[in-house]
């Protein structure tokens, strides 16, 4: 279609229609290239430049290496050992969680660091395993393959799932598709941390208490039953030395808080507990105390697991759905967290990229022996106050992890659960964010419930179902929004002439037989029967409130951003209605999409280009002349 | 909470912050009762008469019953006998596409008119019997039981179905929950009746070719391979017969469409195929030539089926989606015929009543061996054509419906069924509106491709998938929409001093250093990373295109009617995020609920009430003021 001549009525573009082609390109590019990320490449002039831009944009390493320094390299160095520090007991901790042999954990902190070296976009993301998500995995895949009876199978499984993740998570990248993470709002989030805190430190007491049986469910009923019924296998022992590394990690923790200064103390007080703990149970031969330990573990780097991935028809739909889930679920946190780190110190990160990624770390995660890994909180954290300078943290945390695991691995079988489980239960602590939750309940309630419904359906329910709850109720509030976008009246404020919501500005007042009413965005097939009663109910009121005939009705469009078909015949029906109750409609200032589609449905011929306006005050004045000149009697003293 | 005094910067309230109580009584409001229906119970002053007035609300008939004259009954009566006329050949067809006995299709024209005439708002509504969702149902419960093996079981879950069906359709007129039938777009209910016409007029060459096997199946693909596979079977004496009925039928409606006032000879055409149909088979004793009849029926009223009820937990789950799907689609399409004739005659129509009546038509229906009944268009058509006044008419309806079944029914047994077939062919013509779905693809390409995945999803896969396919794919584009509301960038108009989309006005200027952005609504989770993105997109084109540094960014909230927590903590990312660039952030005219969020949640407190103002134009002059200040050797020219 070709640009026509504009033609304007009361100053109102009527004619101005983009091609179809423009309208297509313009809605995909909002849709998944809202950062316009070719830009810059395009930029260049020179193909050659333009093919270093390219491949330094899909590959940031190419980026940054060219620039490193020593000086960078030396705060890198401090930075990386102090998350390998913290990798160590929280890769064994959580492989645990996972039902997985500690080993597992130990490699996930091996090879994807390295992928994110190079692919990453973030500077200050430290690579690792993460506890809610490795609960949740487990959950998912235990339904189908028991970690105790089939651990060859289940272990199969996790790398299955793992494989998956990072195929979804690459494609999402690649396809831009972080829309579907942007329906995972804060307040979800927030409330699923909660609640997997709340259960992960009630699993806990099985390490701290020393049990040996205990509920393989993850609800918090589940749970306090397994302890209460096993509590005939309480150790003192353990609960002492859980409760005196529990107070430790606390107070490292608080210590941090009061001097950020401080912060190594509690970055190193994990492997700390590991150590302690582990010469004490060997000095007093703790196990015949009941003091549990972790037990062999063998030296030596990732074994390849590529022909461990199975596809068999009877797990494939587990294997997608803990796939898929924890996929979704790791990117979300993962990019608010590395975004918010970004913003503190003013940085580059890219969602998109972060995105391909951790899809490729989790992709030959799978192939070396690894599970889910993403950017988990504590880490990313004690990276950033380490004084982190780029992504070359996670070859430093990858290389003494290589070393660890060549050398020292057997070291670390004397480490009692018991340090593991009090590493734990003080990671989450700092997880149960009630602060937030405060304040979702004093800034908007429906937040609050969707937090509350992700906290409790997590917490009594499942992991899998609180979230989905908690996600749905999210697309419900937008649905419930879509259904009733908010409509105002408009009233004059007294000195400006400005017109404002009446119910916002106590002071604006009405004008007698002109109803002003802004409409809310969009008008769709959802709210177009709403949107007609909304009107008419608008007029039915102000009449019996002022006594005045209302006679004209001023929609202003300035907020309508879309419309469809449906809510175009919807307001047709509105003017054929008001026209019979002897009411003029009249049309203030529509936007580009909303006034293509009313002259191609030939509204605008329908109901005449003179009720359009460009301005609210032309269109209130013109109102107000016609009432005049219709009831010369009646209104000359009141206009 | 009490309100306390407002208190304004730059003209915008910064305090008036409504109570919860009265934050979620509006809420409710607008969501559930957007008509406000008590108001004129509740306007009455004496009890006795707000108690009249609430019964006449309920129930309708109440309302225009004492006003009902002679002459208005006259009306009605030639009105009811045209429609009864039709409900006849009507009832014995759409029963027999729902594999039901053609007496059901009979009784169904009996009790529910009786019911909507009590409970009914709509003057112009002819209750009876509807193809498509007759063929709905059948398609549904005939997967669990065989319409010809178990009649007896088949007939008693249609009861069942009917009973579901009134429950619901009661309930969500009584909970005010129209806000579901609102998501039934008119491009999905296109698409969707197209669709069934297709594969009804398919169906129909069974009985025009005098087929005796056929494809039980409702899809193109199946109709045409079961045609083709029995195609020996083909009788020419049936398929002359059928092809006079259909000619005759299809001159009678071009008649109707040419010359309106003669409406009545296509309102007694199909009565007439029957009646000259059975004469004539009776005559050439036309069942020895291959001409097959409706078969035997009984006299008698409909007989109670109360206690044919079954809630087996085995057909529990399929009667109970066959009820729900085919109650909001019979709904759906109901309302929006009773609509359009009640906006044609300006005649009141209330959804939430007709969802009522419907509801109960459909209840008593189950208990008197009816099945689903709705307002069909043609049935609706003829009434309002045929001059109705009032609900009076489907009373008549139902008095000659009664004198049939008790003395003529008999008579009707001789009926050809290629007569029948003709008459559904004929109607479902009507239904291929294939010049909305040329209109759709001219104004809203989504659209169309909502009409069209109904269409072509009801006739290639089943007539359940397409619909809900439709009905997804209208969610996903509102999903879409609150994903990317679209922002634009606005100008000043060279004489107006109107501030609008430069993309839309290209006479609207940019003013160097400031750039305004008029915010999409709402801002949810769902977009707030995607409104972050575009503001700083924005940025990078203005500064790579006109060359000025940009060092102000407005963004006006006028269109913004809702926002959430996790939307504000993404404007406060912003916020930093140009802080740091440098760049100062404005906010024009934030409205009531946003408002309301951004104290609660200490926003104004953080980014500084001086950064909001109530007009733009006082925003743009400040930026201006502030540009001069700064920079006065650079910029005095320019501004």
């Amino acid at each position: 279609m070709a640009k026509v001549q504009e033609i304007h009525h009361n100053g109102v573009n009527l004619s101005t229609q983009r091609g179809f082609v423009t309208k297509l390109k313009s809605g995909f590019k909002e849709a998944l290239f809202p950062d316009d990320p070719f830009r810059q490449i395009m930029e260049e002039e020179k193909k050659s430049r333009r093919l270093i831009k390219g491949v330094q944009y899909f590959i940031p390493i190419f980026e940054w290496l060219p620039n490193y320094s020593l000086r960078l390299f030396f705060s890198d160095l401090i930075a990386g050992l102090t998350i390998a520090s913290l990798a160590i007991p929280q890769g064994i901790s959580y492989a645990k969680l996972a039902n997985l042999p500690p080993l597992i954990g130990l490699y996930s902190s091996f090879v994807p660091p390295l992928v994110y070296a190079v692919f990453g976009s973030s500077r200050h993301m430290a690579v690792g395993t993460i506890a809610a998500a490795s609960l949740l995995i487990a959950s998912i895949v235990s339904t189908v393959a028991d970690p105790i009876a089939e651990p060859t199978l289940y272990l199969h499984l996790i790398f299955t799932t793992t494989f998956i993740t990072g195929v979804f998570q690459a494609c999402l990248g690649f396809f831009r598709l972080g829309i579907l993470v942007d329906f995972f709002s804060h307040s979800t989030i927030t409330g699923f941390m909660g609640g997997t805190a709340v259960i992960l430190i009630l699993q806990q007491f099985k390490g701290i208490f020393g049990m040996k049986h205990f509920s393989t469910k993850t609800n918090v009923v589940a749970v306090l039953e397994g302890i209460f019924s096993n509590r005939h296998e309480i150790r003192w022992e353990t609960t002492v030395l859980g409760i005196i590394f529990l107070v430790f990690l606390q107070f490292t923790r608080h210590l941090r808080l009061k001097k950020p200064k401080l912060f190594w103390v509690s970055a190193i007080a994990p492997i700390t507990c590991v150590v302690v703990g582990g010469v004490f149970t060997y000095l007093v031969k703790g196990t015949q105390h009941g003091i549990q330990i972790v037990g062999h573990l063998d030296k030596g780097l990732n074994p390849i697991s590529i022909q461990f991935l199975t596809f068999d028809r009877r797990y494939l739909s587990t294997v997608m759905k803990a796939g898929l889930i924890s996929g979704v679920l790791s990117l979300a946190e993962g990019i608010a967290i590395g975004r918010s780190f970004s913003v503190t110190a003013n940085t580059p990160h890219d969602g998109n990229k972060e995105m391909i990624a951790f899809g490729l770390m989790n992709l030959f995660g799978s192939f070396t022996s690894c599970y889910l890994t993403s950017g988990p909180f504590s880490k990313t954290a004690v990276n950033y106050n380490a004084g982190c300078k780029s992504a070359m943290t996670n070859v430093v945390q990858a290389v003494i992890m290589a070393l660890t695991l060549q050398f020292l691995a057997p070291l670390f079988s004397n480490t009692p659960l018991v340090a593991l489980s009090a590493i734990i239960v003080s990671a989450m602590l700092g997880l149960i964010n009630y602060t937030e939750a405060i304040h979702l309940f004093k800034v908007d309630k429906f937040d609050f419930i969707i937090c509350m419904s992700a906290f409790l359906g997590v917490a009594f329910l499942s992991m899998d179902i609180g979230l989905m709850l908690s996600v749905g109720l999210g697309v419900l509030r937008g649905l419930l929004y879509l259904a009733r976008p908010p409509a105002c009246k408009l009233g004059k404020l007294p000195d400006s002439g400005l017109y404002r919501d009446v119910e916002q500005y106590s002071n604006a007042s009405t004008i007698p037989g002109v109803l002003i009413i802004q409409v809310g965005s969009p008008i769709y097939f959802s709210n177009s029967t709403y949107l007609k009663e909304r009107i008419l109910r608008y007029i039915k009121s102000e009449q019996s409130s002022s006594g005045d005939m209302v006679e004209h009705v001023i929609l202003v469009l300035t907020a309508v951003s879309s419309i469809d078909t449906t809510a175009i015949e919807g307001l047709l029906e509105t003017q054929k209605i008001l026209e019979m109750k002897g009411i003029q409609m009249a049309l203030v200032n529509p936007r580009l999409e909303v006034m293509e589609k009313l002259i191609a449905s030939k509204f605008v011929e329908k109901v005449g280009k003179e009720s359009f306006y460009l301005n609210l005050e032309d269109a209130v004045l013109a109102c107000q002349y016609s009432l005049r000149t219709s009831k010369p009697n009646n209104n000359e003293d009141t206009v």
